[in-house]
């Protein structure tokens, strides 16, 4: 065991304060990890507000971590000390159902172990990545490429994989016409990695406020949802919408602007049920489809695309005493693009 | 034109009654159909009663239409007087779109026109299959073919197209688990060609009632929604979830029964909208969607597969003068499976 600095929400909507919390002793597959940087995703909030229901605390949040090993058990083969690396959504799954086998351990039948307000398979509470330090099975554990700054890398743990794994799935490619649906932290790695995949790219957020930002991301198009203009000259005309948003929608007239058997894939997920008439997929076959994350062999992949692309998330790096306004900031659209937290500073 | 008898709705929710109508002069494309045989789709309800918007009246009601040609336009080269024809949801559409040139008239851009409840390309209203008589354009015109008795082949203009075009689309065959929700007039038809096509097959019926009729049918298995135990046992097993229900659902228990990647596709439609928690896709990235009868070329493939797999609709063949009944004990799923309208008695 080694006791690590970290910041915790001790209860639900209560402000996270800095705490110390207890890291198990490396075991024969494990890699213990020295976190440099942790991102901020919205769904840190979510759950330390209890948004998505009942949470386990003392809460550490965070799920986009990148750092450097600095020590591995006996039966590590794939990592050695000063390896860099990150750690996603997930720390383990049962390794054995038909997901898991098929390298889709996001959709474990029994459920993956989350890296952070979840039990591990010793019934411990697993501890995110606002901390120093983090022990993780190899098998959860993937390799930063050396041509990704390890701070614009830590978000693609969570955002760039839910937005690559979903994009691929769908096939995104050339000739295809994408709308990712919200500019915030997810949306702009949509945008890049839309982009980068070839597909015709087109925002669409609530107004034009980042256009600028969109279009030098990548976008080849971008439409303000305030206008009631925008659907109508849109209707119909999308291959794939990623939604991003975690607020409500109006899912009809979002459905409205795909094309026959186009697909509208939700990554965000409001915290109230949705109204949806179904005449809004039955014409033109369309579907409402949601994904999570992606294994852990496709985030490997992910992360060696952005590496080859170029691809890093846009940041804010803060300080772990920031860690509280920057949720406010969030939560009001006010972060170009991902708050990264720079864990020396815990 | 020509004055021919029919049943018309005089107004939204009036009882139907006999009337005539006038019907347009055969055109150089035209075919004129002797009517046989019509089926009562759940739809022509929905419609008459206005349950899906502002309707036209008075109102002819009928979309699975079976009958004789008895005129041919001097153009017309697929059709002679004497052949066996259908005609199903749709009259006419652009010709011009890329649904239209892509075989997919239902999901034409502009709209295709309805066989009833619709305006055609000349402003007038459509009048459908309760009649003794109609003129369609052979492009909309299908082939009923030889081995297939026109009474149950009425049905298979909507409730087979309807089954078969989503089966066909979202794979439906050998290894497949496929569940039919609702054992109605379009649930029956989906068991058939399920298991036609090779899958294996579910019924999803509110009670085991008709559990013997879905056996028979080509189900493989049958169970009751009103058991919780249903939804425990088969969670996470289907591929397809076929929803022929177009009432209320717990879509959320619904979209637990699909297995990773599944998909569920709704051929019926309530008539408010549906509540739904996102997190019911997003986990095991699965899909809400529709679909809506299929093209015209499918229309054919279809009538062709049923009558090489012997399929035809159970149907309770009733003279028009019992509609107004019929449609009643429709709306309390008191059919087994379609009632069709012997035109002869109009």
């Amino acid at each position: 065991m080694t006791t690590v600095a970290a910041y915790a929400a001790p209860a639900a909507k209560a402000p996270l304060e800095r705490t110390t919390i207890e890291r198990r002793a490396v075991g024969e597959f494990d890699v213990l990890i020295d976190i440099k940087f942790a991102g901020i995703c919205h769904s840190d909030i979510h759950q330390a507000r209890e948004g998505w229901g009942e949470a386990i605390f003392p809460m550490v949040p965070g799920h986009e971590i990148a750092g450097i090993v600095s020590e591995v058990g006996p039966g590590v083969t794939r990592f050695e000390v000063g390896d860099r690396v990150g750690v996603g959504c997930m720390v383990d799954s049962c390794r054995e159902c038909e997901n898991c086998k098929a390298g889709l351990e996001q959709y474990c039948v029994k459920g993956n172990v989350g890296t952070y307000n979840a039990l591990d398979k010793n019934g411990e509470p697993t501890y995110g990545g606002y901390s120093e330090k983090i022990v993780v099975d190899e098998n959860y554990t993937v390799r930063i490429p050396d041509g990704l700054s390890l701070d614009v890398a830590a978000p693609l743990l969570c955002a760039g994989i839910t937005t690559y794994s979903p994009l691929r799935h769908w096939n995104a490619g050339p000739g295809k016409k994408v709308a990712v649906l919200g500019m915030g932290g997810l949306g702009h790695m949509g945008v890049k990695i839309a982009h980068a995949l070839g597909a015709e790219v087109t925002v669409l957020s609530q107004s034009l406020r980042k256009k600028d930002d969109g279009l030098k991301l990548g976008a080849d198009h971008y439409y303000a949802t305030s206008d009631p203009k925008t659907f109508e000259e849109l209707r119909g005309t999308f291959d794939i919408i990623l939604s991003t948003v975690s607020a409500p929608l109006d899912f009809g007239a979002i459905l409205s602007l795909l094309r026959t058997d186009g697909a509208l894939v939700n990554v965000g997920a409001p915290e109230e049920p949705i109204s949806l008439n179904l005449f809004s997929v039955i014409g033109g076959r369309k579907s409402l489809s949601g994904s999570g994350i992606g294994g852990i062999q496709e985030t490997q992949e992910m992360l060696d695309f952005c590496a080859e692309h170029g691809l890093g998330a846009e940041i804010e790096l803060i300080s772990a005493s920031e860690i509280n306004d920057a949720y406010e900031r969030v939560l009001s659209s006010d972060v170009r693009y991902r708050f990264v937290i720079d864990t020396a500073t815990i």
